[in-house]
């Protein structure tokens, strides 16, 4: 099996194509989503409506930490949401931010995703 | 030396033990914080506030990973601020939400902190 970061940058490289038909192959039917039973539909629902809410939107990897089947990652954005994100009202104005994710596999697949969003940052920016 | 881990718990109970005399054992002098250089003086000072908005603040460790010198880890929060907290009027309210954050490590002390605190959680539960 490849080592998970190799792993972890394919499913990264799926999520920025939008190749959603490819999603199964890097996340399981029933992936958790902090905590909670999601399942890989409405994850895939999450990410298509991040893409929506986001037309330029594309997952930076800054920093990795990859143990065993858990994988830590420091994701980077610098985009222009369309309108509301995050329940603010960036309506097209460019913002930088981070996500801190931290992920348990299930052999080359996500079983489990823990992720938070920077939203200070945002706001700080918006002024 | 001790694995990072064991390390890191040591950092954990440093702080809920509020003793940051010995700060300066698990923190570098000019420790960088989301890409920046702090210093461990404004370090504690952002701890110590903390505290002081949070009179029963407790860091628990949920999820931790390590590799090299690097360590993430989800902590996890019960508690309720008095007043203000991230900008949030809590006045006293319990909340439940997680910091993920990610650790660089120079020998056995933290050289680099790369935070995120789940706001919108604490939103959600406000209401």
């Amino acid at each position: 099996m490849k080592d998970l970061k190799s792993i972890y940058r394919g499913y990264v490289d799926c999520l920025n194509r939008q190749d959603w038909d490819g999603l199964d192959v890097h996340v399981v039917q029933n992936v958790r989503y902090d905590g909670e039973g999601m399942g890989i539909e409405a994850y895939r629902e999450l990410l298509e409506g991040n893409f929506r809410d986001i037309p330029d939107l594309r997952f930076e990897i800054d920093v990795l930490v990859a143990e065993g089947d858990r994988l830590a990652c420091r994701l980077v954005f610098d985009c222009h949401p369309t309108a509301q994100f995050l329940g603010l009202a960036v309506n097209g104005r460019r913002i930088r931010f981070a996500e801190n994710a931290i992920y348990e596999f299930e052999g080359s697949r996500i079983a489990a995703v823990w992720s938070v969003l920077d939203k200070a940052a945002i706001e700080r920016q918006l002024g």
